[in-house]
């Protein structure tokens, strides 16, 4: 009895067995079908393969929102972005001269964590909010090392001869919430992000920690580090996937070796589709249709890797729906902290999928284009009831009748099949139309400006 | 020393370590996106994607033709199809009404590899002439059992209602050189060639064989076996191509069963691209561009998954690049054969890449549609000379100047770089015009019909 206890507690490896430590590691702007193991052929990317063949591949993750401010306020609260004012038709994100930001009520992943004495931890790109009101720090994170927007922004004429490309961005890299450097040195941001996060883990063996690792990478203008310029022979975009590739797996090897693999769930996604306007720049989204900006498939399907040695089978490949949102509410729960009971959450436990105890809560995935559904999936199906190219200049398009795609038998969105479902509309539609009457939006804080 | 020359005999499991078996198991129209190991979402490939976990996978592999009958002429024989006569502009492939075939004069795989005392054995669809004279007993295989084309020929007015759907065409099935049952019985094909399969691999465990096995399937019309139809997520072509990972998983698993892994080579490719415009029963080409029949990537790029326990390191992924055509001499070089010095061959020795030795010796790919070189590759570049879809009604469009693409950075094919390569354009067409300058086109066998 008290060997086999000694032995689940080894196995468990850890003084808290209750609380995993959770890891988030995002991408921004990486496509469907960027990874080697999501079909890509020339990005070369072992570590994050690795970690799908020692974890969980999901082929149906979504991303809450197809453009970056409202995917990551959704992430980080379990909820559509229209209901945290996180969302707009004018200005679809954040910008330097932005006064708003996520307002002080909604309730973050850390904040939810911290509530069961978790250590928190951001590295990296927050986008919801720069000025000293909206920072990580005023969100649940005890710390917070990045750029607080995207590094295309604050932009300057270009860079003379000799002088760095990044120096075009004058981009701030905080530190909690002070200034240390501007315009940030972009050639070095993976690297040392990622040496912040090892050192979060390396500072953490002792205490459950969150770690949100949001990289501003593969996002325009590319950088990559020293050792991985000019690698890829996908080109620069490779290079810089290949150098997230190569951080993913530094995250790995620091929990291994800090004994904390198997007390550590750690997710890979990024917060949407390829920026296909980008050209070479920008990346693929595979098979499927369109990018960045769209709530076509390729705008808002992700790739998603979940890792816990020991908890989740390994090589696994899951066909379950799952969402972004999930993230928050799997976390908490795991934490064993419940998700607040006064507002709507969208996130649903993941935890059946993950442990393999039974299908994904997930049936239905919303797809909103800023404060508008342009799309809903029950299942198999999809209905659109209006579509947009991602960065096009052609206007929305309302679809009356709507366009239905059974996306487990197409999933490049190619052949409408409303007209043999009339059923399956009629029931998607009201899907839709409840979903709307439970949201509330809440006051618009994407287009707030700064006075000028 | 007598123990260490034991363990490598027994590591070797062979009587005859230099003459390892050969297995090649071709599919029909399966697209480079069709596996799950290539990326496709719904369509679940669990035995093919361990195959390429404990072989190696190919981001590169390329057939010689768009189309079925000239693919195959190459495979085969390690030559461009205009080589023996086997392309055609009028008709692209044979049919029912065909009076040619292969000429007796090529030098088959099966044939080379006789001299050097192997069993052969075909099994599945030959479609290199149907008249007794050029049967696969003619081309060097000792036996047969297929159809001896396409599965979608011979067709019947529509099946009446109670009739199966297969009664529709009349398709002969062939034992040797005599038809055994017609129409064949397309639900059970895929079953019955793999149990053939497996009969061919337990009749010769003593002596050296090359198995072919080249399944109707995932070529429409579509025909899934009862364990299979109805199961795949992605409708009938998923659970086709599902019904033929359950055939590959076999064959791997008869021949670990008699010991014989180590002593075998075993290929998995496909005879040309997805058949687009048969929407929902058509496969995917990824993010490659067009399908079947053309000379954009996605016609000729294909699955290309090789095995051989204990020679192949497992789970490589190598983006070199490698042709169908190879197959022919690195199977005759594994044996102790030499390709014929009499005639031009066009294949190369793809030993260094699969056992880690060295580079592919593959730099050139010319991409042919019938007769006509459209577009040629050399590294990373490619250059279309010509293009035309792949069975749309447009006619062929010739570039000039030439279209170039970087195939490593734009696998899609969707950036035009020719204008800033000037260098790499004349060089590629200096290269193309060397190869035109070797290549003398035999009689054409596609455009012999029979008398009516």
């Amino acid at each position: 009895m008290i060997r086999s206890l000694l032995v689940a507690s080894l196995l468990l490896g850890a003084a808290d067995p209750e609380k995993p430590n959770i890891v988030v590691i995002l991408a921004d702007d990486l496509g469907y079908g960027d990874l080697s193991c999501y079909g890509h052929p020339t990005i070369r990317t072992p570590n994050l393969d690795r970690m799908a063949a020692e974890g969980m591949r999901f082929t149906d993750f979504y991303v809450a929102a197809p453009v970056c401010t409202p995917s990551r306020a959704a992430l980080l609260t379990g909820r559509y972005a229209v209901r945290s004012g996180m969302a707009s038709e004018r200005r679809r994100v954040l910008f330097p001269n932005s006064a708003g930001g996520l307002p002080d009520g909604e309730i973050t992943i850390a904040e939810g964590l911290k509530t069961r004495g978790y250590v928190t931890a951001m590295v990296g790109k927050w986008h919801l909010g720069h000025l000293p009101q909206y920072l990580p720090t005023k969100q649940g994170f005890d710390t917070y090392f990045g750029l607080p927007y995207s590094n295309d922004m604050d932009r300057l004429p270009a860079a003379k001869p000799g002088e760095p490309k990044w120096s075009q961005f004058d981009v701030p890299l905080l530190r909690n919430e002070e200034v240390v450097e501007r315009p940030a040195d972009q050639n070095t941001l993976t690297r040392r992000y990622t040496e912040e996060a090892v050192k979060v883990i390396k500072a953490n063996k002792e205490k459950p920690f969150f770690l949100y690792l949001a990289h501003a990478m593969p996002h325009v203008p590319l950088f990559a580090g020293e050792a991985f310029a000019g690698k890829s022979p996908r080109g620069l975009y490779g290079d810089v996937v290949e150098e997230l590739d190569w951080s993913v797996g530094q995250v790995l090897a620091a929990l291994r070796a800090e004994g904390l693999e198997k007390k550590t769930l750690v997710v890979f996604t990024s917060d949407n589709g390829p920026w296909l306007i980008q050209k070479e720049n920008g990346g693929s989204a595979g098979l499927l249709q369109e990018g960045k900006g769209s709530t076509w498939e390729g705008g808002m399907r992700e790739p998603g890797i979940f890792w816990w040695p020991g908890k989740i089978a390994p090589g696994a490949i899951t066909r379950e729906i799952a969402c972004s949102m999930d993230v928050f509410t799997t976390a908490l729960k795991l934490a064993g902290a419940e998700p607040p009971a006064d507002r709507p959450i969208d996130g649903l436990d993941l935890s059946p999928v993950l442990f393999g105890t039974g299908p994904s809560p997930r049936q239905i995935m919303v797809y909103y284009r800023d404060t508008t559904a342009y799309a809903i999936r029950k299942g198999r199906y999809k209905l659109h009831v209006m579509s947009r190219d991602g960065y096009g200049k052609n206007p929305a398009v309302r679809h009356d009748p709507p366009l239905l795609f059974d996306l487990n038998v197409d999933p490049s969105e190619r052949f409408d099949v409303a007209k043999g479902h009339p059923k399956i509309v009629a029931e998607l539609l009201k899907e839709l139309a409840d979903h709307e009457a439970g949201v509330k939006p809440a006051e618009n804080q994407l287009d707030k400006d700064l006075p000028k």
